[in-house]
């Protein structure tokens, strides 16, 4: 590449905080394609979904965690460090993609609404910036990753190259690293899929009772075009997201419903 | 009603907190309709979109906010409340309804990815749940919201009466109380729009940098059929809602790029 030649800007984030795997293999993967910036939260921020902090103050520190790359930890979530870096650490410079992740743990089908690795990247897309979440199925923290890099360069090649439509984010889905080789790339639908929680109720040494949140995916979907099945039929799942939720197949139904005549 | 006819099981929840007047008013009004039992944050959760509570324990106490209704607050976010709800005060007894608010200003638009009110009613139509969230355009915390209550009732009882397809919720927001009356009730899409966010930098007595979250909301969209526009035209905006997040029209396309034979 020559020197003339602008490289992307790209932006990493995650949920997992600023010092998990997952982002530090994300990194330095990125410095393959452009001049990389790091933003990720200081804490892990799982389960925080689409969350902004607008009712606490916001740190921000420069960090040493990347090797050479500049980087910066926030005491807020996902969706902060993605705001916070397009309006006061890149000076209003747009980046050119925003990738989040790598996520430890599956992102597929209703995780989509819980979880920071994917609202930091439709909030990339909210502002139709090209962004990628990138989660791999296993939640250890030391994850074998090393499967998964030839994908991530492949599917950052594709959008860096071709561009992804206005408003629309890639949920990128690995399996977990097994002896069996990856099948290839899906492109699909989220499933219809829901966590079925559990609580488990405990109490303090104060004898004050306190809950944990668990539970279980149940899935209900038996197609055979959604993430879930890619990922049980060891592909990589991509499902191209949006933030309309509109349900639009019941606009006329509803109208009929509340205005009678319209 | 006769007593042997079983009341609908209504819960009734929010994103302001428990003492905000806005529930005060929506559990007041649901008493006309079931059994009501209210679970909300005990602070203002306001921003904190689909959060759950899972690096952090939650707690939960029975409160006396509401004059004879049953109520709770808890430590979490909306979404924790409906499943605090769902699985432990209510021992799973399913609701048959799951209100939310009413909130302190608009959702409309791009906010519904980052308001807990609409999450909490998302969080019920993940469960086939039918629910509904209403919002007031006005931040005002003693906003004037008398003039919101027969729409309330109205909707309400189409819901109870006529249900809502499984996993929908009604996304609800009332024009603030101006002198012109409202003129009905405009079933709608999602507007596309966005904040421009903006950061308030400052430094605190010891000279550290902190951030404050600001910003503007800004419509893009010339459309006449969405909530943005019935707000504007003094009509009660209501939008269908669902967790499906796929960009289905672009799965072909993307499918072609990425596996070219396919």
């Amino acid at each position: 590449m020559q020197d003339n030649i602008k490289k992307p800007l790209i932006l990493v984030t995650n949920d997992d905080g600023i010092t998990s795997k997952g982002i530090q293999l994300l990194a330095e993967v990125m410095k393959e394609f452009g001049e990389v910036v790091v933003l990720a939260p200081e804490s892990p921020q799982s389960g925080m979904g689409h969350a902004v902090t607008v009712s606490k103050t916001l740190r921000l520190i420069e960090t040493r965690h990347f090797n050479g790359i500049p980087s910066y930890q926030c005491s807020g979530t996902p969706v902060d460090c993605v705001k916070l870096a397009k309006h006061h650490v890149l000076r209003d410079r747009k980046p050119d993609l925003v990738v989040s992740g790598v996520n430890h743990g599956a992102n597929t089908s209703i995780s989509v609404v819980y979880s920071g690795t994917i609202s930091a990247a439709l909030e990339a897309a909210i502002d139709d910036i090209p962004a990628i979440a990138f989660s791999l199925c296993d939640f250890s923290p030391d994850a074998d990753m090393m499967h998964v890099i030839p994908f991530i360069r492949e599917i950052t090649g594709n959008v860096i190259e071709k561009g992804i439509t206005p408003g629309v984010a890639l949920n990128v889905n690995f399996p977990a690293h097994e002896k069996e080789m990856i099948r290839g790339i899906k492109i699909c639908r989220q499933a219809h899929a829901r966590w079925h929680e559990t609580f488990d109720q405990r109490y303090d040494p104060s004898g004050r009772e306190y809950f944990w949140l668990a539970g279980d995916f149940v899935n209900m979907d038996k197609g055979e075009d959604h993430d879930v099945w890619a990922i049980e039929n060891n592909y990589v799942a991509v499902v191209p997201l949006h933030t309309d939720m509109t349900a639009h197949f019941l606009i006329d139904q509803l109208s009929r419903s509340f205005n009678g005549k319209k």
